[in-house]
C-alpha cells in the first residue's frame, strides 16, 4: 500500500466532504473565517483514520461524512485557538498566515467555537439519527466530548500552557500533555470509526490503544520536524516550541531519545492494529510509514 | 407567586448543581478559572426556567440536574469570551474582575472551551442515557448545539462584533443579533425542560416561541439597564455597549421606545406560556415580573 498516495488521495475526498458540510452556512458572517480554517490544505489524518477503521466493517462512505467532518471541525478549533495571541502566537501555519492574522481575532475565536458547536450538530443531525439510530449517534457525542474536554484536549492544552515557561519539565508532564493535547483527538478519531461501524467491544478497546499510542507517536513526531527543519520545510514559523519553551520530548529527550520513544509507540501501535479482528491495512501502513520517516 | 424569592431559591438549588458538576475536575488546572466562571454569583435564569418547564410534566429534580448545569456552563463559556480583550473588553462583571483579569487570558479562554464541551459531555453521559433514554438524550444535543452555533449564540455574537463599530444599525440587524446572542440559548434552555420533561409536540413548538420572545425581552431589558445605570447599580463597567458601541434597541428606539418594544415581546411571550397545557406558574410570573421591571 502507498500511504503518501493513499493518504493524498482521502484528503481530496475529506476536503470534499468538509466543502459540503460549510456550504449551508455561507450566508454566516462567520463563513469566511470558518472555510480559512477548515479548508485550509492539511493532511486531514484524523478524518482518513476514521474513514479506515470504518471502512474495515463496513462500505457506506456516504454515511460517515458528517463524523469525518465533525473530527476535522474540532481539530480546526483547536488549532485556530493555539495560534491566538494570548496562546501560542503563531503568524504563519501550512505556510498561509493563521486564521486571527486574516479574520481578526475576534471573527477567528468566534469561528472556532462555530466549528466546536458544529463537530456537535453534524453528530446529532435528524439525518444521523436516522441512519445510525440514536444510541450510536449519542455514544459518538460522548467519545467527542470526553476527549476534547477537559480530561482530554484541552487539559492537554492547559498543561502545555502553564508549563510553557517551567526550565524542567517531567517526563510524566509531557506525555500527560501529549496524550491529551494530541493524542486523545486521534483516539477519539479511531473510536467513531469504530461506533459507526459497529466495531466490537474488544476491537473498540484495541482502537483505544492504537489512538492513543500512534497518536503520542504523532506528536513526538510533530515536535522532531519542529526541531529539526526550517520554516520552509514545515511551513510554520520554524522553532516555535524551543521559542514559546513547550513541553516537549525532544527538549526533555534530545533528539536521538525523543526518536526512540516515538518508535516504541509505534511498536505498540501496530501492536494494537494486528490484534484488531477487523484490521486495516491502512492502519498498518501508516505506523510503518511513520517508523520509516522517524528514523530517518 | 413572589418571584424574586422563588428565583433565589432556585439559584441557590442550582448553584448546588453547578459546584458537584465541577466537584469530579479539581485536580485539573482548569478548575480555578471553571470555578470562578461558573460558580460566579448569577441569577440562574436560565437554568431555572429549564427547571421549571421540566417540573411542569414531572416532578424528580435530581435527574435534570445535569442538563441545568450544561446550560449554564454555555451561558458561562459565553461570558468568559465575551468579556476577553479580543470581544469586549470587559474587566468588571456582577462586580467582579472579570476570568481572564484573574487567571489570565489563555486559561479563561481554555475554562471557555472546557465548559462548552463539558455541556456535551453532562447532555451524553452513560446515566442521562440510562435515565432518559438516548433518543431524548440526542434531542437534547441537537436543540444545545443548533442554538449555541452558528445558527445561533455563536452567529448573533459575530454579527455583533462586526456591526459594533457602525453609525447606523438597521433594525433587523439588531434583532438578529438578540435573538440569536441572547434569546436563542434561553430558547434551549426551555426547549431542554420540553425535552426531558417528555412535553407533547404542541408544547414544544409553544416553548419555542416563549424563550424566542422572552429572550428577546430580556437583552432589551439587560440594554436599558445598562444605558441607564451606574456601576454600582448594574456591577458591570457602566455604559460600556454604548462604549462598544453595540447594537442595542436603546441605541435605536430610544429608551422609551426600547421598553414598548420589551413590553411587546413580553406579551407574546405570555400568550405562549398560558397556552401551554403543561402550564408554568413561574414561566407567567416571571413574565409579569420582567414587565413590571421594564415600566418602572
Amino acid at each position: 500500500m502507498d500511504i503518501r498516495a493513499h493518504l493524498k488521495e482521502e484528503a481530496v475526498y475529506i476536503d470534499g466532504v468538509l466543502a459540503d458540510c460549510l456550504a449551508p452556512m455561507k450566508e454566516s458572517v462567520l463563513h469566511a473565517a470558518m472555510s480559512y480554517a477548515l479548508l485550509s490544505p492539511g493532511k486531514r489524518i484524523r478524518p482518513a483514520l476514521c474513514l479506515a477503521v470504518y471502512e474495515a466493517c463496513t462500505r457506506d462512505r456516504e454515511r460517515i461524512r458528517p463524523v469525518l467532518a465533525a473530527i476535522e471541525m474540532v481539530h480546526a478549533y483547536s488549532v485556530i485557538q493555539d495560534d491566538l495571541p494570548a496562546m501560542d502566537n503563531g503568524t504563519l501555519r501550512r505556510g498561509k498566515p493563521t486564521t486571527h492574522v486574516v479574520h481578526g481575532e475576534d471573527m477567528a475565536l468566534l469561528a472556532s467555537d462555530a466549528l466546536l458547536t458544529l463537530a456537535f450538530e453534524e453528530l446529532s443531525s435528524s439525518q444521523m439519527m436516522e441512519w445510525f439510530g440514536a444510541d450510536r449517534c449519542l455514544r459518538g457525542v460522548q467519545a467527542l466530548a470526553d476527549l476534547s474536554g477537559v480530561r482530554g484536549l484541552v487539559g492537554g492544552q492547559a498543561m502545555d500552557m502553564i508549563t510553557s515557561s517551567d526550565e524542567h519539565i517531567e517526563l510524566g508532564t509531557i506525555e500527560y500533555i501529549h496524550r491529551n493535547k494530541t493524542a486523545a483527538l486521534i483516539e477519539a478519531a479511531v473510536l467513531l470509526g469504530g461506533i459507526f461501524g459497529c466495531a466490537s467491544e474488544t476491537d473498540m478497546e484495541k482502537l483505544r490503544v492504537f489512538g492513543e499510542d500512534f497518536g503520542i507517536a504523532y506528536q513526538i513526531a510533530d515536535d522532531i520536524a519542529d526541531a529539526a527543519a526550517t520554516e520552509a520545510e514545515t511551513g510554520k514559523t520554524a522553532g516555535q516550541d524551543l521559542k514559546n519553551r513547550k513541553a516537549t520530548y525532544v527538549g526533555t529527550l534530545g533528539l536521538m531519545g525523543a526518536r526512540e520513544k516515538a518508535l516504541q509507540y509505534l511498536v505498540l501501535a501496530r501492536d494494537a492494529a494486528l490484534s484488531l479482528d477487523e484490521k486495516s491495512d491502512f492502519l498498518i501502513g501508516l505506523v510503518d510509514f511513520m517508523a520509516e520517516k522517524t528514523r530517518s
